[in-house]
C-alpha cells in the first residue's frame, strides 16, 4: 500500500507491505485523517522526541533510526475481517477507534509505532473491539476530529469544573479549541480564550469562546481577574493576606501551547487559587518559579488523552451536532501533500486541521 | 527593648524602640520563638528574598535595605491591653497567635516586616482578636512549634488524603516531619518518608512514619510502587498503555525539600496518577521536563502556611498530645546566640528546630 512515511528526518511517499491482519484484526481502508501537533513535533524533534519517549516510560516508543507512519486521527471503512473476529462489522461500515490496535493479547499504539503504520497510509489494522461505527447521517469526516476532540473533553473533565469556575484558554490551535467545545459543551461560562493569530480567535469564538483576547495588545490575565471578581472587592489585599479568596470565582487556566515559559507566564498572571490544567504537549526542559506557585496556592493538573468513554462519547458529540468541527477542517491533501502540509500547518492564520486523504 | 536584628546581611544584637500599642493591641512578652528555614533563606538571599516577594504579590514584604527583626514561630505572656481592646487576656496569660497583626483596620505580617518587629525580640504587639490562649497544662514552649506544625496539617489537608492514598514524604526537616505528623493523626498508613541524614529518618520514625528511606542506598519511589502496587500486577505496561491505574492504591508525594531539582526527581520516579503537594518553599527557578507530568497525568499542588481553622486545630492537637513535638526541640538559645544558631541549623544531623528566648 501506499503511504507517506516519515524517513531520516524526510516525510516521502512510498509503497509498504499491506497489513497483515493478526487475531482479533480488522483491515480498514482509511478514508481521512487529521495531521496533529504532535506530529509536527516528532517530525521536527525526532530524535528528542525519541530519547523523551523512552525515558519516560515508552509510551510513544518511536525510534529515532527506523521508518514510522504517522497519522492517529482517523476514520476509515471496513473491508475484511481477520482471524478470530465475530464480523460484527460488515464490509462498508464506516468506523473510528482510539489510535491503538489488539493483536491477539498484544496491544500496539498507532501513530509512532515503527511496528504498525499510522493512518497516513492507505489502510489500517485496526482491533475489532476497539472499533466504533459512525452514528447514521454524520459526515464521515467529521468522526476524523473525533480524536482530537476528546483531547478536551479530557481535559475539562479533568478540571472538575463547576459552574462557579471561571476558565480562560492560552493558545487557540487545536488543542485549545478543543478545550473550547467542551467546555460550551459543559455549559461554562464566560469562556476566556486567548492567542496572537485573529484567524484562531475566530476560530475560538465560533467554538464557544464569549471573550477572545489578543495577548500583543491586552492581559488574559486582566480579562481573567474582572471575570472572577465580583464590584467593589479588593483583591491584591485580600490575596495578600489570606491567599486564595472564597469571596470570588474560581479560575481554571488551560495551558494549550505546549512550549517551555507558558506555565510561568501563567503563575505570575493567574489569581490565587487558580487550577492550572497542562493540556498543551511540551516536550522541550521548561522554566518556572515555584514560589510564584506556592504564594498563590496554584494547582497544575497535567493530562494527556482521554479515556474510551470520553472517546466514544465526543463521537456521539460530533454526530449529534452537539460539538460542531466542520469550521476546523481547513484544508485536505493526499499523501504526496503531507510533507507540504507539515509545512502549511507552521502558520496559524492558514490552517486549523488538515484532513490527509490517503486515495485522494 | 533588645532584639536579634538582621541587618545590612549580619544577624547583630541591639536595642530597639519598644512596640508601641495601636487599637485593639496587646503587648506580649516574648517566651519563644523558633528558627524557621524560611529565615536561614532570607538572610542568605535577602536580595532575592526580598525581590521575589515584591514580584509575586508581596506577601512577605521584606525590603533588602531595610532593619527587619525575624521570628515568627512564637508564645508569650501577655503584659498590657492598649487601647480599644476588650481586655479579654489578663497579664501573664499565655498566648499564641498566627503571624500577624491588625493595629486599627491594618493589617501587617510578622516575621520579613521592617514596620513590626518578628519575635527574635523581647516583645510583640500582637492583635487580642487573634490571640489564641494556652489550653491548661500544656508545655508552654510546645506552642512555639504550633506555627510549622500547622504548616504540615494545612498541607495534608490540601492533599484531600483518604484512606486508600500512600503518602512519601521527601525530606525530614522541620517541614517534611510537620507533615508526617499530620499523616499520622489523620490516619494514614504506610506512611514513607525519605531523608539522606540519619538523624533526621530517625526523627520521622519518631513523628509517625512506618518506612524510613536513605535515599543514597534506596529509591523512596520504589518503595512507594511497591506499597500502591498490589501483588503480580504489571504496573509497567498497565501505565503505559492507559496512564492512572485504578488497580492500585493512589500515591500523594510531600515535597519538603525547596530546592531546584526535586520536583523533576519527583515526576521521573513517581507512578502515574500521583498528587504531588509542594510544601517545601523554593525561592529559586526550577527546571523541570513537563512531558513526564503528561504522560503520567500528574498533578501538582502548591501549598502555604494554614487557616486560621487549621492553626487553632494544631494548637489542641499538640496541647493534648496527639502531635508530639518534644522531639523536635532540639536546642535552645538566646539572642546572642542567633547568629550561631542559623550556622548550627545547616546540618541536619544536630538540629531540627532552635527555640530563640529572647530572656534567657
Ligand atoms: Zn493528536
Ligand atoms: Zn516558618
Amino acid at each position: 500500500m501506499r503511504a507517506a512515511v516519515f524517513r531520516q528526518g524526510d516525510l516521502v511517499v512510498d509503497t509498504i507491505p499491506d497489513p497483515e491482519l493478526g487475531e482479533g484484526q480488522v483491515l480498514v481502508r482509511t478514508r481521512a485523517c487529521g495531521i496533529c501537533g504532535s506530529d509536527l513535533h516528532a517530525a521536527k524533534h525526532a530524535k528528542e522526541f525519541a530519547d523523551l519517549s523512552a525515558r519516560s516510560g515508552g509510551r510513544f516508543g518511536m525510534p529515532a533510526d527506523r521508518d514510522v507512519v504517522f497519522g492517529h486521527e482517523f476514520v476509515g471503512e471496513v473491508v475484511a475481517n481477520g482471524p478470530g473476529t465475530e464480523g460484527r462489522f460488515r464490509p462498508g461500515t464506516l468506523v473510528t477507534s482510539m489510535p491503538l490496535t489488539i493483536r491477539g493479547t498484544m496491544v500496539q499504539g498507532i501513530g509512532y509505532n515503527p511496528e504498525v503504520p499510522g493512518a497516513f497510509a492507505e489502510y489500517l489494522p485496526l482491533a475489532e473491539r476497539m472499533l466504533l461505527p459512525l452514528p447514521e447521517g454524520m459526515d464521515p469526516d467529521h468522526a476524523a476530529l473525533v480524536e482530537p476532540m476528546a483531547v478536551g473533553l479530557h481535559a475539562v473533565n479533568f478540571a472538575h469544573m463547576t459552574e462557579a469556575d471561571v476558565p480562560l484558554v492560552i493558545g487557540c490551535g487545536p488543542v485549545g479549541l478543543a478545550v473550547i467545545a467542551a467546555l460550551k459543551l459543559r455549559g461554562a461560562g464566560p469562556i476566556i480564550a486567548a492567542d496572537y493569530s485573529p484567524a484562531r480567535r475566530a476560530l475560538a469564538t465560533r467554538m464557544g469562546a464569549t471573550t477572545v483576547i489578543d495577548p500583543g495588545s491586552a492581559s488574559p490575565y486582566a480579562a481573567l481577574e474582572a471575570a472572577v471578581t465580583p464590584e467593589g472587592f479588593d483583591p491584591a489585599r485580600y490575596a495578600q493576606l489570606f491567599g486564595t479568596s472564597p469571596r470570588r470565582r474560581p479560575a481554571v487556566v488551560f495551558e494549550c501551547v505546549g512550549v517551555p515559559g507558558v506555565m510561568q507566564q501563567i503563575m505570575e498572571g493567574a489569581p490565587a487559587g487558580t487550577r492550572i490544567v497542562i493540556v498543551g504537549v511540551c516536550m522541550q526542559p521548561d522554566r518556572f518559579e515555584p514560589f510564584f506557585g506556592i504564594v498563590k496556592q496554584l494547582s497544575v493538573q497535567f493530562v494527556l488523552a482521554y479515556t474510551a468513554e470520553e472517546f466514544r462519547e465526543t463521537l456521539d458529540h460530533i454526530a449529534s451536532g452537539r460539538m460542531d468541527v466542520a469550521p476546523l477542517i481547513t484544508g485536505r491533501t493526499g499523501l504526496e501533500g503531507v510533507r507540504q502540509s507539515f509545512q502549511d500547518l507552521a502558520s496559524p492564520e492558514r490552517h486549523a486541521k488538515i484532513l490527509v486523504e490517503p486515495w485522494r
